[in-house]
């Protein structure tokens, strides 16, 4: 085998974005007299990601970063649940919310633990600042920040994984894509990438996101601690 | 003062190239029978290193990063002494001795200072590949790569160091730009940044590095630990 460098899906994979969203939402909103299901309010918020980006991987937009369009997708859920009385100021600062997503609690003993055996990138449709700050907030130590910013363009387009893998200074079959989402892992796979699949089963809600891969992949684990544990044991 | 992050000059202001290229060339080429002042081979490599950046700032030159700048200045230099047996591969082994560089004794313990403060990056002409070995020679821990491959273009253009503090996300005037080098400095300045001058009299040999700035800057160390401890005491 010969990986040299692993990179990541963040949203999901890495951190808990649906847990961390709901609170600050209700922490920012509820003293506005504001009050609904935070966790649905999550879910609204997040289901307008994927058309957002598609404005931009089809070309209809420019390319712009994730704070821009998680601000507007903001303003959707806000209107559609007629609360068009939230100042901008509270939109800014829970748009920021995305700055401060909690990891999954096995993230950052496995992260050390891969450092040891490899170049480690996050690969994720956030922007360079975005990472930078999740990582501050769960203390995690990147080589580099590679993704859609890097390559301008979204996920899954092909030239985001082939570009984090040549920014590190490796092939793409010596770079393995790590993601809880089968369609990221099949896009990378197509781009020549290796691919891990690691279950994320309460991304969604309980038992509401993927606990095995729906595509062909090289590694699978239970978690992130578990593909950790798995690959040091082969290198 | 709202400085946010600091981003780094890196060949001769953290690291000592000069040192650690004459030490690989003479490891690398002298069993092969070939011998001369290495201290001079390195400062003879280094010296092809502005003009061929220059192709690209010009625009004479589409952009490529540094490994393929010092292997063709590589072979420019063995060409001028009529070393011309030494085989490829011996060339790129050596050329990959930009990615191994020994840093100035102090700057360690002063990273991980500034680290407390302070974003951190280094804003190099050398692409994000070999920045990654880079800090992993030297047991450095970056918040992310910015510089010129992020940015297409070589300092001292004024875009590589906006890009640079736009991709951590500050504006140029929260960002501060760290340097051995006036000329360094003076552009990002132009461009809007914070600098701080930091000194490094023995870069091209005793004495013959810039001791004192030669343009105005608004701090100034004795070297990077110096500097750090007068930001700490400021914030």
């Amino acid at each position: 085998m010969v990986i040299k460098a692993l990179i990541f899906d963040i949203f999901g994979t890495l951190v808990d974005w649906r847990s961390t969203i709901a609170k600050e939402a209700q922490t920012t909103l509820s003293p506005l007299g504001l009050n609904t299901d935070w966790l649905q309010f999550a879910d609204a918020w997040r289901n307008e990601y994927q058309p957002s980006m598609e404005k931009i991987r089809s070309g209809e937009r420019p390319f712009c970063n994730l704070d821009k369009l998680h601000l507007d997708n903001l303003d959707v859920v806000l209107n559609s649940l007629g609360w068009t009385q939230v100042d901008q100021g509270s939109r800014e600062h829970l748009n920021k919310a995305w700055h401060r997503l909690a990891a999954w609690p096995d993230v950052a003993q496995a992260l050390k633990l891969l450092r040891s055996k490899f170049i480690l990138a996050p690969c994720s449709n956030g922007h360079i600042a975005l990472m930078v700050q999740l990582a501050r907030t769960n203390d995690w130590h990147w080589d580099a920040i590679a993704g859609a910013e890097l390559a301008g363009d979204y996920k899954p387009q092909p030239k985001v994984y082939v570009r984090s893998a040549e920014a590190l200074g490796f092939k793409p079959h010596e770079t393995m894509m790590v993601a809880a989402h089968s369609s990221d892992l099949e896009a990378a796979a197509k781009a020549g990438l290796k691919t891990a699949f690691i279950a994320r089963p309460d991304e969604y809600g309980p038992g509401l996101g993927e606990s095995v891969p729906t595509t062909r992949v090289d590694w699978v684990g239970e978690n992130l601690l578990d593909l950790a544990q798995k690959l040091s044991r082969e290198h």
